[in-house]
């Protein structure tokens, strides 16, 4: 398979996202059979003024929609940030894979240079297609993803790397 | 410029190890100011079983050093684990940027189809170039980088998203 804009991101976002989920299993039950609140985990910041683990994985989720479909010329559909408990959040990480499932290689192959612009608070970002994924979604996504993880460890979740790299 | 194996690789790693080496000058002045010792921050970590944020930054190297050696098809230069404080990690960040920009385009270009293969002490991983570069080398480059990240945050060093991303 040739490097493509499809080839560097949708599979990529898909087994990243597939394998959080795996670690909300995990999680959940390593909740269950520690007898540990589940918000003890689900509301675990690594700062008090950094994100907990739920917008942890929210953001994960954006990344990776906002990715696959800016790239396509789309505006990416709101997910509400409305999940509580490992159950909804793996219902969003399984909303997210099927939008990158739905993905059509046509549609982000040769988006390199496609004029991506992201309306902030306070400045817009504007990106060629290229560096919007190479040095924005991905370095983002992954970002979300090992907080994430790091949260889960840090409260003494016995995962490890293996279990963010998925099966390689 | 198109998405080539060169424009997904090299200027991603530079960007985020350049970022990474502000980020370790933002820590020995937050040490010095406050009267921490360096030790507590470089050999800190999220867990007992976690490596340390000295062993963060040295695999942030080895992950970028070894995607742009294997992908030009040459055996990564070994670095001796052997840093001892900040400026020590700042000055293996810069042979680790001198390396990526000795990385010529056109030898890594058209390595989607390489066989690389990764003997570990267990198991020899054998990936596609591309496989190699998209979902296992920058993969594992923004977990350790993002986990230095994390564990000075989780120290109080008063930094935030735009220090993990620099200038965008």
């Amino acid at each position: 398979m040739p490097a493509t804009m499809y080839s560097l991101s949708i599979p990529v976002f898909r087994k990243y996202l597939s394998n959080l989920s795996v670690i909300l299993d995990k999680a959940a039950a390593y909740a269950e059979e520690r007898k540990i609140d589940p918000a003890a985990l689900l509301d675990a910041r690594l700062y008090p003024d950094m994100l907990t683990f739920t917008r942890q994985v929210q953001l994960a989720s954006d990344f990776a929609k906002g990715a696959a479909s800016r790239l396509a010329g789309d505006a990416p559909p709101k997910f509400d940030d409305v999940e509580v408990g490992f159950a909804q959040l793996k219902e969003r990480i399984a909303r997210t894979i099927a939008l990158l499932d739905s993905a059509r290689p046509e549609r982000i192959d040769g988006s390199e240079e496609r004029q991506i612009e992201l309306k902030g608070p306070t400045r817009t970002l504007t990106f060629s297609g290229l560096e919007f994924l190479t040095q924005f979604s991905l370095p983002n996504f992954f970002f979300h993803v090992t907080t994430a993880y790091a949260i889960l460890r840090h409260n003494g979740l016995p995962i490890g790397k293996d279990n963010f790299l998925g099966r390689i």
